[in-house]
Order: C-alpha cells, then sequence, then structure tokens
C-alpha cells in the first residue's frame, strides 16, 4: 500500500496556549487556523515535512473530542494515513475482521475518509484519507 | 525549521499480534523487527512514506515503557520529529521556558535524540532525533 502520514491531531484546551508550544518555541509553521463548526471543534494546521500536526480545541461540551479532553486530557487524539485507494484499503481491513467506525467512506473537508476502530488498531484512532486532488 | 516526523510510536503488548492489523489488514510494509535490550524492549519499524509507525513491546515489567501500557493501556506514546540541528532547536526551547526531559542530547540508536517534557507539549511526548546519515 501506497501510504503516508497526513496528519496527527492533537486535543488541546485552547489553541493559542498549545502554539506556544509547538510554533513558537518548537518552531513548527503554522499554515491556518480554521473552525470546523458542523464538528463544533477549532483546528489549527501546522506542516512537518509531508505531514502535518493538528491542534484541535473543542468549541461545545456535547461532542466526542470534548469528552475525550474531559476523561483523559490533552494529548494525540489520532493519526491519520493518508492513502490512494480508500475503498481498497476498506476493503482489507474487513476482509481481516477489524472493525470499522465508517464502513463506507464519508465525504470529509480535503477528500473522502473513514475511521478504523482504537480497539482493532491497538488503542490507537486510525483515520484514513483519500485526498481528492 | 526543517522538519519532519520520523517516527509515531505506539505501545503494544504483543508485536506479532499488532502487525496482524498494522501490517495484514492495513497493509503498511514491515521493514524489521529489532531488540532493544538497554531499554527492554522489542520495536518494529513499518515506514509509511518518509515516516514509521514504530511497534514498542516492553521485555520487562520494569520500565516506563511497561508502566505506561499498564497504566494507560496500548495506544500512541511518543511522536519524533527529526531535525537538522538538535542543539538550536533545545536552545529555542529553554528560551521559551519548555521543560526537557534531556537538556542534552543524547547518542541513540540512529542519531542524536532528546525528549520534551509531555506536560509541555500538552500532553504529548515529544522526541527529537538529528540523524547521523
Amino acid at each position: 500500500m501506497k501510504a503516508k502520514i497526513d496528519h496527527v491531531g492533537i486535543v488541546v484546551h485552547d489553541i493559542q496556549e498549545a502554539l506556544k508550544a509547538y510554533q513558537a518555541a518548537l518552531g513548527l509553521p503554522l499554515k491556518e487556523i480554521v473552525a470546523v463548526p458542523d464538528q463544533k471543534v477549532q483546528v489549527a494546521f501546522l506542516p512537518v515535512g509531508e505531514s502535518n500536526v493538528e491542534l484541535v480545541q473543542p468549541l461545545s461540551d456535547d461532542t466526542g473530542i470534548a469528552r475525550f479532553l474531559t476523561q483523559r486530557g490533552e494529548g494525540i487524539h489520532h493519526i491519520c494515513f493518508e492513502v490512494e485507494d480508500i475503498e481498497a484499503v476498506l476493503a482489507q481491513l474487513k476482509e481481516h475482521q477489524v472493525q470499522l467506525i465508517d464502513e463506507v467512506p464519508r465525504q470529509g473537508a480535503h477528500g473522502r475518509v473513514a475511521f478504523v476502530h482504537p480497539k482493532a488498531m491497538h488503542g490507537v484512532l486510525v483515520e484514513l484519507v483519500e485526498r481528492s486532488h
């Protein structure tokens, strides 16, 4: 499978505070901060090589991201792999009886995405994206 | 700063079990499995683009990795950024009063490495590596 790490998602209480560490101190560039009203989050993209660090701040208490933050605290939330053919990867995962959150890809901001269940991936929430270039 | 994600470290109970998900089902290639007796762990490297997924299995109960596994369960343990000049990045982190685990770089398997404290990085254990090519 041809793939790369698209991004690593990190849940934080306050993007501006987190940028002091990741942008100012560590030196990653900030590409943009965008609100995603659908998911009630704000996201900062910091490119690093062919990947991105994504800082995610919940904008409401009634979301999965907000619950993650309350229960587990700040930290890495998921890892997203860009794949060439998301249907083929999902078919292969199903063939191996891997538990999926999304049985079929859904439309994301940058292409079709699907989440794999963290139980199946040994505690890691895995997102797949097939980018529409 | 010119940087890339060198690897994402995932702690697992059993590398062979985890490979069923990451190699067989997800389709990542397996480069090698190596024992690191110093750290009492076994590590599998699965290249993905310019980065690697690193599966880490503790080989003893008296290590930080083993305690992480007992306390938090399987999951992402750290993210490692490859940087060009590790001294410069550490100096910049110190200038911003970021708490470090390693004040000076130490020799790792593939170059000089230093860990940044997860409290300073909003819950993320960050490793820096300057590879000796």
